[in-house]
């Protein structure tokens, strides 16, 4: 698309393409964002100057099209600009969208009978070995928060070298790894033989680990089913059934704690986490880690039916995709949207997985770099 | 302190200390916070049943105290709870004191000149060896946001075992840990002699490492002083002087961006992040790294003046202390409230960095550990 004409004053620069849209571009901001030289490092992008390097009465002086390029001219200071025109139709055709890859608009949020044609999934062979595959399973994890990967050998510590395909490993308290079976004396009822509800790991860790990986070496139990749940979709749920309920999780933050002989971890956050615009970006839910509540009584009043209805949505099977998870499979799921659940199992037989955290940054990284070699 | 008296009707029970301060307790919240061996695990103290488990008409049908312990029979379900007086002094004699280590209102703001009798330090001998050193450094960091360590060895890889002593390596796409030397075709300007700012690192990546490591090897250049600054006060000064302009970059969200060869880091956050309570929680900086900005026109015109308000504060040397790190010293500060800075160096000798980050989680709960066995 081309620009078709251009008219500046001193405050702002115009332009109009030739599909009829016209972007305007201030003044301060064609100077803040010059791809020149003296501005950008011609290596590495990064902007060389500060803001407080611009004079504060910055204003355009002139402009002009020539052969694809934009060059502006500036007062006081006499700074020329030069912009590729598909620089500009790139980042700043419409000024309004921001990049996100992390609130509920950019989500395809799911229920229990989403996924007719199976979860998405994908053999790890084909993960390691293929950028497609290995791009649309990075996708599945940003778009729907979870992706199944098959075949991963059931060999100590895969779990580390998946991880190595994308990003890193987060160490915790609980190890690089954590093995999750069944324990005597365990620290976390994680390591016992209990049904665990639905929940998010590590609300008492802030920053909390926004994925974690849980691959399976051995799954022979009676029950032990697993259970995937979009945390999204409950708050959006809680949202359109109770707006006051949504807002007390999101405006009301409350500590959450864990505690064994070596660790004291402490959080302040809220449930349901909110960006500038009001859209979800973060859930939080464990009633094993939820420290005393400390509110005024008055507030303890309106808190617990919200917080009652929160849990209530969670137990919402028809939200929920239950599954076994068998010997050489791994999920790999967003820790900050999808909830995870297993059902109690038998005594007899032998359930292991092992469990890893890793972060969402790292994982959006490469899938960016992906999408755009593709 | 002793309860002298409580009385109770269905919906609350309420405790009068010896002190003459009382405390109201709702039903729901004493259901729910049952510290009795089916509602909490014995071994870890994790809380065993969920909200949706207690019927949403409990009331207390009877309370009394005997020898220490607080005794609560609820209807419907005839269910019996004990507490500890001890334990409810502790959790609950102020039901409105969150635990917070996060926000401004639980740090000692600085400037230049706050520290006159030097800047907090430790030597690293006593750090690694001594509990109460060892507190006290953690502390610094959590009050004032950085500290010293003094004689830390200069070999390669040393600030990762100075992680070890408090907490876990945040690995990233820099590596488990980064050089900070002039480099040819550097992808980062960090890695040029040229002078820096003061920034936070990483604001591209989400979640930003909570600390930051920078452990000197050799500094024999001329020039490339360290300089650091109290990003919370800044923010607060900020408040003060424009209520309008910190708001505005509170509740307006842009993006940052890293790209190289290798990765593509993008963000969505805030310049001044607030808890529910607007005290400043975490600040970010880096004019680098900050990416296009996308805003309607209307608000590019309001945005510009607090940015660079808030850019032109950090630029204020009365604010920051300025200081030469020296071969054998490493600095460990907190990622989401220190900027720092250096300046410009020599191109003759030698400077050379070892960099690392970590988070705050983990030393916050070494911190805890260290102060609760003090």
């Amino acid at each position: 698309m081309k620009v078709v004409s251009l008219h500046s004053d001193p405050d702002c620069l115009t332009l109009e393409w030739e599909d009829g849209g016209s972007t305007p571009l201030p003044a301060i901001w064609l100077r803040d964002h010059c791809q020149g030289a003296e501005c950008r490092d011609p290596g590495n992008g990064q902007r060389l100057l500060n803001i407080t390097q611009i004079p504060i009465d910055t204003r355009i002086a002139g402009a002009e099209l020539h052969d694809g390029r934009l060059r502006v001219d500036f007062e006081p200071d006499g700074h020329h600009s030069e912009f590729q025109v598909d620089w500009l139709l790139e980042h700043c055709r419409d000024l309004e969208q921001q990049h996100d890859d992390r609130s509920e608009r950019m989500k395809r949020l799911w229920r229990g009978d989403s996924f007719p044609g199976g979860l998405p999934h994908c053999s790890y062979e084909l993960f390691r070995d293929g950028a497609d595959h290995q791009r649309d399973a990075l996708r599945a994890v940003r778009d729907y928060g979870f992706v199944l990967l098959d075949a991963v050998p059931c060999e100590s510590g895969e779990v580390l070298r998946v991880i190595e395909n994308f990003g890193y490993v987060r160490e915790t308290n609980y190890g690089p790894l954590f093995e999750v079976r069944a324990r005597i004396d365990a620290n976390n009822l994680a390591y016992t033989n209990l049904g665990l509800g639905c929940h998010l790991d590590n609300p008492y860790r802030d920053p909390v680990p926004g994925l974690q990986l849980l691959h399976c070496l051995a799954s022979s139990t009676d029950g032990g089913e697993s259970v995937l749940q979009d945390g999204f979709l409950a708050a959006s749920i809680l949202r359109e059934e109770n707006l006051q309920h949504f807002e007390i999780l999101s405006r009301q933050w409350i500590n959450f704690r864990f505690r064994d002989a070596d660790a004291d971890l402490r959080s302040r956050v809220p449930f349901i986490e909110v960006d500038d615009r009001d859209n979800i970006i973060k859930v939080r839910f464990n009633n094993r880690s939820i420290d005393v509540i400390h509110l005024p009584p008055a507030q303890l009043a309106v808190f617990y039916p919200a917080y009652r209805h929160w849990a209530e949505i969670l137990e919402r099977e028809a939200l929920q995709v239950e599954f076994k998870l068998e010997a050489g499979q791994l999920m790999l799921f967003d820790n900050t949207r999808v909830l995870h659940a297993r059902r109690a199992y038998s005594a007899t037989g032998t359930r292991h997985l092992q469990g890893a955290y890793s972060d969402l940054d790292g994982l959006y990284s490469r899938l960016n770099r992906l999408e755009s070699s593709a």
